[in-house]
């Protein structure tokens, strides 16, 4: 039915008779000559209709938005005055000399143009139309374009594309499991898959040595911008490679994505350790982009008479740490409040701050309300330390040590937006060395997941003394988001069992949740390493959307509904039964 | 830790030192010699250990099946007498000259050797066991290659890979659906999606033209050995695309894919009407690798004074064939009674037969128990129109016409079988023109699925009378297997709503159920048209696998259930309160 895509129509087409379908974007008669923009997926193109084909006219006339049609016309150039450089096409202009109503359209519910107008719930109820503006059509495309570059890559790399389990058991990855009731096992479940990590562990087992997958992933947990009760995973695994080649590998993956796809040169990733990541920005996956770091300064204020910030400085748990922000002695009172607030959520009890009004005017030229606290030495070496200048304002944390990361790498994070501060348009980082286990609540926890291994120690030093074990893991970050983490995997059972004990997992909860796992570590497991990239994220990060809902055809609420298809909605009383299950209460939640 | 894989070293490797990974498939001690044959996913290779480095001769003599080890040794030639043309490795050995144990592993629990022996539930308990058996290995492997030269020839051809949603709403396909409660809105139920057939037509709708996915579908019926309650299908939709197109471009991708992966040219694919494929088959899914053909004799036997036979000779509803089996006069008695039951499990109440001893004898050359029913005019007729000769059978097949092409399409494919008919190893076929609606029970019944477009005709037309109506479908088939059908998709409001009221469906329900697919209907839908393959029944059929359990890395068994996660499991109690939902029954099935 067509001949070319409407985008595609260029200067080469010039004198040629082409047939086009799509969509009237906008149809105007303009001085009894009907300019109708036509559109599909690869663009937008002019046409043109004037009166002297008098039938076809006619029928241009009757054109309103979103009807889709049919058009054969010649190519024509624009004249030059009317050559819109803004547009692919906007050399040439179609001379309509045909014109097929294939079906019209209803006035429509939601606005094409201003889109902002349209409430995300409208544009969620009439996706199939809002899927049809270009910013949102270009993205899905972005998305189909990205897994095909991910696919050729790992392709030619010799990993294989296996399916694992969408109907399975429970996962261990700590959130909430969506169930599927069994009707075969009435009173039974299974489980979707929070990631493949098990199956894919177990590929390993089988020899097949190079993995890969881009596979849904299931958790039901509350919902935030950037979370969806299913997202996308780029999994992979690998036998026989270490922790610096599955980092390298994947590493030439997203450097070749970005490559193709948006002609940007990502460079060699950086690698930092945790703890130095901890140290300098606050945070696990720093924003490189963002200059400014903290700045240690315990050992200058551990004898000052002001509990806030010698309590930390003598606690080796605690921390103190002083932020610098370039010309930040601009804030005003109220500007610090909001800043003092906004540390507040991230569990600060107060921000210090000192303002250095004039350097060269020595105590007389720094603003604090903790000055009386402090002797001129101490500021000395503080404004040293920092290398604040003159119009600088430091903040300051003083409270346990991961509470300073994380309201000193918020307001980072924050001062770095604020003041424009941030330098590069992509800056990639490795973060590793991670902690095997954090402590919580008197128990150890994994960082990573139960199966990843640590970093060149035995079972038996690491059931010693777990709380300093370092992890063979990695995680990719950009810009300050995570794009994917892995590890190398434990591949042997003494391990494996250690672990599970250190977590506090009973050898009967192990066994009646992994126990097949430990089994199959018992028959010649190869060591395995691999990772796994959010795939959502990425392209988010990639497109410049604000939400990963932008990037996914149909996503769902925040309460995780569709408004599109109503989904979810009352089960067949006869099914239920058939599944051996009952509902016991029924609460439609407001949205 | 590896310079090749195992399988890809050759005799261009001779003199090299190479370093290898894998797992032991054997080990023998030859006179002082061990000879290890050390396997990964790409072969086999024989290393061999002698006793001069004696360390690394020590630990050879401990190796046992399936430990994982890395080798390094040089490749040597081997002696002419000990060349194995049967392996890919056959011409070389590695003279090993270290030996390092990565992984031990315990005695197996099951074979690998003598895998006959191991039952399916041993095999799937131990999948990434049963997984390392070269056989299963290959398939799998076989499987990523497949999904990879499909995704090519889409990518390349303009099809964007979208992912649709797994947490849906129920489907229309009418299989039982799986559901999955949701928490925030207690008492109801998302349903794992059947097909992704509304959210294709929805992505047309929004102008993507061209869409492609492998997915994941889920249907909760009763199993048998070609079902699995997850299956993979080969999804595809398209705009402004006839079902000629649909067809030549689908067509065009399997033939390239038998072409690259088995070197095999399908050529071009002949097609068939539903009618004519029922009329000469007995079958809407032919294998044309079987010679034998139906014939219709309902005109030659109007007047017998047969029952059996004038009765269907005589209603519109009946059918009275004949299937003619050279050399089929060698049936005993037994036999036949076994074809008869065989008959009867399609709802064939008898089975006439006619044996062809002497064609030269005329009618003392015939046997048969209806004989006295026919005269000779009758009986010479019959056998020239089954073309039969001396030697060979002819059964008869009388009842309604479905019946008829049920039994006796089914009797030609057990006598195809079982006299060694088939010809050729592949015959690809479109069947098309299938009727729009079945009647079952007095109801009409969609054929393919309710958004089928009839070929041709007005909804007013449609109305009038449904039961003459063609649809504008087609399925493909391959040795009588389905591989995937689809059809050209109705893309208006009043057709579909036409096509609801044949089906019965209440406006209410219809309203209910694709309310949002008829709203969509009305804003501008592009003409559609798709199709999706069974992507696990394609790769069994190319690998000759006899279950698509065999193609499927971690399949369930004939009751749904994984051996070896132990999927489905009981439900933490407080997850089900959250949801909202109670077990009412707990009924552990037997397997």
């Amino acid at each position: 039915m067509r001949s070319h895509y409407c985008g595609d129509i260029n200067k080469s087409h010039l004198g040629q008779e082409v047939t086009l379908v799509g969509w009237v974007n906008r149809s105007r008669d303009l001085g009894g000559v009907v300019f109708l923009d036509l559109r599909d997926r690869e663009g937008l193109v002019q046409v043109v209709y004037d009166p002297d084909l008098k039938d076809v006219f006619d029928i241009a006339c009757t054109l309103r938005s979103e009807f889709c049609v049919q058009v054969k016309g010649i190519v024509h150039a624009r004249p030059d005055s009317q050559v819109n450089s803004q547009m692919k096409t906007g050399e040439i202009e179609i001379l309509g000399k045909q014109l097929t109503v294939i079906n019209a359209s209803a006035p429509l519910p939601l606005s094409m143009d201003n889109y902002q107008n349209n409430s995300e719930e409208q544009r969620l109820k009439y996706r199939y139309l809002d899927l049809r503006r270009p910013e949102m059509a270009e993205r899905i495309m972005f998305r189909a374009k990205v897994t095909s570059s991910v696919r050729r890559f790992l392709d030619s790399n010799g990993f294989l594309d296996i399916e694992t389990p969408i109907l399975t058991k429970a996962t261990p990855e700590g959130a909430r499991d969506y169930l599927v009731p069994s009707r075969t096992y009435k009173g039974q479940f299974f489980a979707l898959p929070q990631s493949p990590q098990l199956f894919k562990q177990l590929l390993m087992m089988s020899g097949f040595d190079r993995y890969y997958q881009i596979v849904k992933c299931f958790r039901d947990e509350d919902l935030r911008a950037d979370r969806q009760p299913e997202f996308t995973q780029i999994d992979i695994e690998t036998s026989f490679m270490s922790s610096e080649q599955v980092m390298e590998k994947t590493e030439q993956m997203m450097r070749g994505l970005f490559q193709d796809l948006l002609n940007v040169d990502l460079g060699e990733f950086p690698r930092m350790s945790y703890a130095e990541a901890m140290k300098r920005y606050g945070s696990d996956k720093p924003d490189l982009r963002n200059p400014l770091e903290l700045v240690d300064i315990a050992d200058l204020v551990k004898d000052v008479e002001f509990a806030v910030f010698n309590g930390p400085a003598n606690d080796v748990e605690g921390r103190v740490a002083a932020l610098r922000i370039p010309t930040g002695a601009s804030l005003s009172r109220k500007q610090i409040d909001d800043y003092t607030k906004y540390a507040g959520i991230y569990g600060a009890k107060g921000l210090a701050w000192m303002k250095i009004n004039d350097l060269a005017a020595g105590m007389d030229g720094i603003q604090s309300p903790v000055l009386k606290f402090l002797n001129e030495p101490i500021v000395n070496d503080i404004i040293s330390r920092t290398g604040a200048q003159t119009g600088d304002i430091i903040l300051f944390g003083a409270d346990k040590a991961n509470v300073v990361a994380e309201a000193m790498g918020a307001l980072r994070l924050k001062a770095g937006e604020d003041f424009k501060l941030l330098e590069g348009q992509w800056r990639p980082m490795w973060v590793v060395d991670f902690p095997m286990f954090e402590k919580i609540n008197g128990g150890f926890h994994a960082v990573h997941h139960p199966f990843t291994a640590p970093r060149g120690i035995s079972a038996e030093q690491l059931a010693a003394d777990p709380g300093v074990a370092i992890s063979d893991a990695y995680d990719m970050v950009l810009n300050g988001c995570e794009l994917g983490g892995g590890s190398v995997r434990i591949h042997n059972a003494e391990m494996q069992s250690t672990v599970f004990d250190i977590l506090g997992i009973e050898a009967e909860e192990a066994n009646e949740k992994f126990g097949f796992l430990l089994e199959a570590l018992r028959y010649g497991t190869p060591p395995h390493a691999g990772l796994a990239f959010g795939l959502d994220r990425i392209i988010m990060l990639m497109t410049g959307a604000s939400s990963i809902r932008d990037v996914m055809a149909f996503p769902k609420t925040t309460t995780a509904a569709c408004p599109l298809t109503n989904a979810p909605g009352f089960a067949n009383p006869v099914q239920l039964a058939e599944l051996g299950i009952a509902v016991v209460e029924k609460v439609k939640t407001e949205e």
